[in-house]
């Protein structure tokens, strides 16, 4: 049956060998009480609690699902799940990387991200929660104001309390300029009304209070995304009256099953403007930005425990005999599936790509916290540059390529697979809504193709080409790199001419850019995995233990098998719009 | 919210323009009765049952399930489905293109096959009943006795009682070779001992006898596939006597909740040997080349309700501006949907492939036909290689391509789309299994690689690319073509090139072919699609209907969007083994 260890022999790899953590953190004066060691020590705690704790729940979970009470309107969590939710509170999950004078621990947020991708593994839907508050919170922290920070903040770090965000209306998910909830001023606060539709754990039975943060109208505000503010409405206000914002009902979902997906029904409840009126959309992008890095880990985090299901798997399972005489197990009668050419393809396929994600996923992280601590204001403005660029990428890439390798390991398991004996099935369900929601995969894509790219002329582009070009060219002679160097350098040159075709078309055409953007997002981000991957190999070099050499056997065919996608991906963004603006409406 | 409607318009175009039905079926006098119009009549008024009755049961029973009584070892199906399953008897499913001496109506398998993906786009776990009835009959009408098949056709073909292969055991799916069910002589008959596993309609209460197809040993047969026979073993004997064949329990899965995946115990079960002893993989394969391409209609068929699915929603959902002003609706805050570049990418890349995979599964269903029925001996020897040939890639390439629709499709819909509101998320669970069962997609390819092209010294590939060539050559001048034709020709000659490579290394050394063989089978898939895509747009020249005139945007989409594919998929097999085969066990 299957069961979890958390990846630490990759993740100190990634964060000692790749990242070079050590002098990083030492450059940055809040962190230093984070070194690796003390790093590692939280890493591996929490892992072990994730394991222990968190995982076994997860299947249970899912079959248990939500109790909704309709005349209560109280959500139940699956059994367990409030002890559960006491104990990561405990082990500090909420509070880790939060500011020490609201009673955090003030670590790097890169920590608090591995540890994301730990829990996301364990207990997707459990962690979800945990989540939405660490988004609550970092709004309060840019937007509020100190009255609100002081009041809310400590208990949402201690995890006593937990937050949401409520964004979507039935008639809006993507286009929230269409939001019509109101906001009505009210002695020193406001009055809302409306309703919002899927609120993840917008009530449940985890925590004492659960701090919304609504997107609403003021009255006479402007329409469309300009007229829209944040407010701060909590299930019970500050003297513990019952604040009405009540769940009408729970959504009956594919996965995530023990999540809540709620409707809330804001009845004239009480709200504190968090950030300047008509500014409700940038406050958003504060909780939706980290959300969104949020939710890529998500797919990491399942592509993770799916390779370890199926990898558990293969190597107990027998059936059929090796196709080379010389492996065959003359002890029994037929040979572990890992013997399986396309056996390994599937689980190389996954392989490949979960450890450049991680990697990638890391290095974003640390960018984070360089661009909020580091002592050079021109190092901050670079690292805050790379987030913005690799947020879209990253949340649309990695969720894209998580579910399909979870189906990939799933398919490993053959009819075992789809039972929900081995739970994969569950993840490949959990997985399917992370493509979706903080945004579609293809906003994300519209995000760094519309919004990204064209910053500043192309600033952020060039940023990231000139940081990747200069590693290439400073280990041009390294012969023992070229196999992976010389198909990264043909990688980043095709995405640089293609961005600039890109410019060009979309300049003149913005549904020429819109066309191509997923197929372009995923272009990049194959890109930038050849790069993780070189800086991976690099790592390697000289190091001649079996941690090491797998490196090296998973990157080669990384870059044989996995990286010719972007062969398919250049036609077809060299293709444009033509064949899909054709058709009439009717002709579909 | 969503509804079926049969695609009878392009059913018919197939028939008729690309497929040439009418003169086709005017040389086979067994099959007179069923020209053109008498075939559209049969199918239209079974897609208004489909509809009608068995499209809205879909997601009820999915919803409620299967219920098992561990008391009596009965399964109870969901509610409304006897009715509808005496309903779907009465229209003539299970009889149709049976023989009429056993009570069939003896029309063309085609016309069966075409109501199959009707039927699954319907209520897929509902259509896999009578879908088992169908492999039965088949082993039984090719390798029964003739008393055999006297007693139990007739039962069978009414839909009275259905039947179901057992294949499956606790340690072996694909490596049948594994199998230890015994069977001991004894009278006239068998007693069976063992368990199956995985076994579709094993018990139910839909039919009132269940016709078991069960693989077993004799005594002293030889170790190995080259010692299974195939059993004939009743739930109620002839003289009404419960036979010991029980249903020890379900299966809980990630989808097709409401068909039920038993558990079999034969406790000295009376069976009936069907076909030679130790012959029984043969007898197997019959049933299981036509459950084959009966699986690959059920990745079509769930593409083709959830295009439906999406289309509908695509063209109500308003969500913000189309990015070209002249589209933008001013009567209304948002624009359809549809009119978005990403989300129309996202149904042509559905569209532009169901429709060729449906002209395929029907060029392949007439290939069956004639196989069996055509006057001439060479003729039906042609017809039987190129359904062998194309058996693994319809059942692999539409299961694999019909997953990855259904979830396009989800996608489209974003987070309605997650919901059970809309169905679409359980056309994604159950066309899951699909990639698995009837032996998994990658068994489809090693069919094709390791059994099928070294027939005869690669006949059956030989024979296909003439036809095809053939055909390529004869329409070479046509100017309208050029576009077309082209890229078919081109990728014809990169298959051609991969095949001979292929040959030649998988020779040597076979774990090369098994390396590249899902790949491979992917290729060749994508070299047919543009072939039927061809057909089709022959048929479209010089007739200036919207129906045409959208079939050739359709058809340049698949061209410019889809078939580029196949650059990353040759990169894949040029790179062959290496990279997948140097890994240790120990390094995944």
């Amino acid at each position: 049956m299957p069961s979890y260890k958390a990846p630490l022999a990759d993740i100190r790899f990634i964060l000692e060998e790749v990242l070079d953590y050590p002098n990083q953190i030492a450059s940055l004066a809040a962190y230093k009480d984070f070194d690796l060691e003390t790093a590692m020590a939280i890493l591996t705690e929490t892992a072990k609690f994730c394991a222990n704790e968190m995982y076994p729940l997860n299947s249970p979970a899912d079959a248990e699902g939500l109790k909704y009470d309709a005349q209560a309107k109280t959500v139940t969590t699956p059994k367990g799940f409030k002890e559960l939710y006491k104990k990561s509170c405990e082990q500090g999950i909420t509070s880790l990387s939060q500011p020490v004078e609201y009673g955090g621990q003030g670590a790097p947020h890169l920590l608090n991200g591995i540890i994301s991708e730990i829990q996301l593994s364990c207990n997707l839907a459990f962690a979800m929660c945990s989540g939405l508050s660490h988004g609550a919170m970092d709004a309060l922290l840019q937007h509020a104001t100190d009255d609100l920070r002081k009041a809310y903040l400590p208990k949402l770090v201690s995890g006593e309390w937990s937050g949401t965000m409520c964004l979507t209306e039935p008639q809006c998910g993507t286009d929230l300029g269409l939001i019509t909830t109101k906001a009505i001023p009210h002695e020193d606060h406001y009055h809302l009304e409306g309703t919002k539709i899927w609120i993840t754990f917008g009530e449940h039975d985890l925590a004492a209070n659960i701090i919304h943060l609504v997107l609403a109208r003021l009255p006479d505000a402007p329409a469309g995304i300009k007229g829209i503010s944040l407010f701060l409405v909590p299930k019970f206000t500050l003297d513990g009256q019952r604040n009405p914002i009540f769940c009408g009902g729970l959504e009956h979902k594919m996965g995530i099953h023990a999540s809540p997906t709620c409707v809330m029904n804001l009845e004239k409840a009480k709200g504190w403007l968090v950030g300047q009126p008509n500014k409700g959309m940038q406050a958003m992008f504060t909780m939706m930005n980290a959300a969104r890095l949020g939710v890529g880990m998500q797919g990491l985090g399942i592509a993770e425990i799916s390779y370890q299901t199926a990898l558990g798997f293969a190597r107990e399972r027998r059936q059929s005999r090796s196709l080379d005489k010389a492996k065959q197990d003359e002890s029994a009668t037929a040979d572990p599936i890992l013997v399986h050419p396309d056996v390994r393809r599937m689980l190389l396929n996954v392989k490949s790509t979960n450890e450049p994600m991680r990697a990638l996923a890391y290095w974003t992280g640390l960018q984070y916290d360089l661009a909020h601590v580091h002592p050079d204001p021109a190092a901050r403005a670079e690292a805050s540059d790379l987030v913005a660029l690799f947020t879209p990428i990253c949340k649309s890439y990695f969720t894209e390529r998580g579910f399909e390798n979870a189906s990939e390991c799933l398919q490993v398991l053959g009819g075992s697979g789809y039972t929900r004996d081995w739970a994969i099935e569950q993840h490949v369900r959990d997985v399917r809504i992370a493509l979706i929601y903080e945004g579609t995969n293809h906003i994300q894509a519209l995000d760094l193709v519309g919004r990204k790219l064209p910053i500043d002329n192309g600033r952020l582009y060039k940023l990231f080409a000139a940081r990747m070009g200069k590693f290439l060219h400073k280990n041009g002679d390294n012969a023992e790199m070229k196999e992976f160097l010389e198909p990264t350098a043909k990688t980043l040159g095709l995405l640089n001419e293609l961005t600039m075709g890109l410019a060009e078309k979309g300049m003149a055409d913005p549904e020429e850019a819109a066309a191509v953007a997923s197929n372009y997002l995923n272009l990049f981000a194959l890109t930038v995995l050849s790069w993780m991957w070189c800086l991976e190999v690099k790592a390697c070099l000289g190091k001649d233990t079996p941690f090491h050499r797998t490196k090296l056997k998973t990157a080669r065919y990384f870059f044989s098998n996995v990286l010719p996608e972007t062969r398919t991906l250049a036609a077809l963004i060299k293709a444009g719009k033509a064949a899909m603006m054709d058709p009439e409406a009717g002709e579909f």
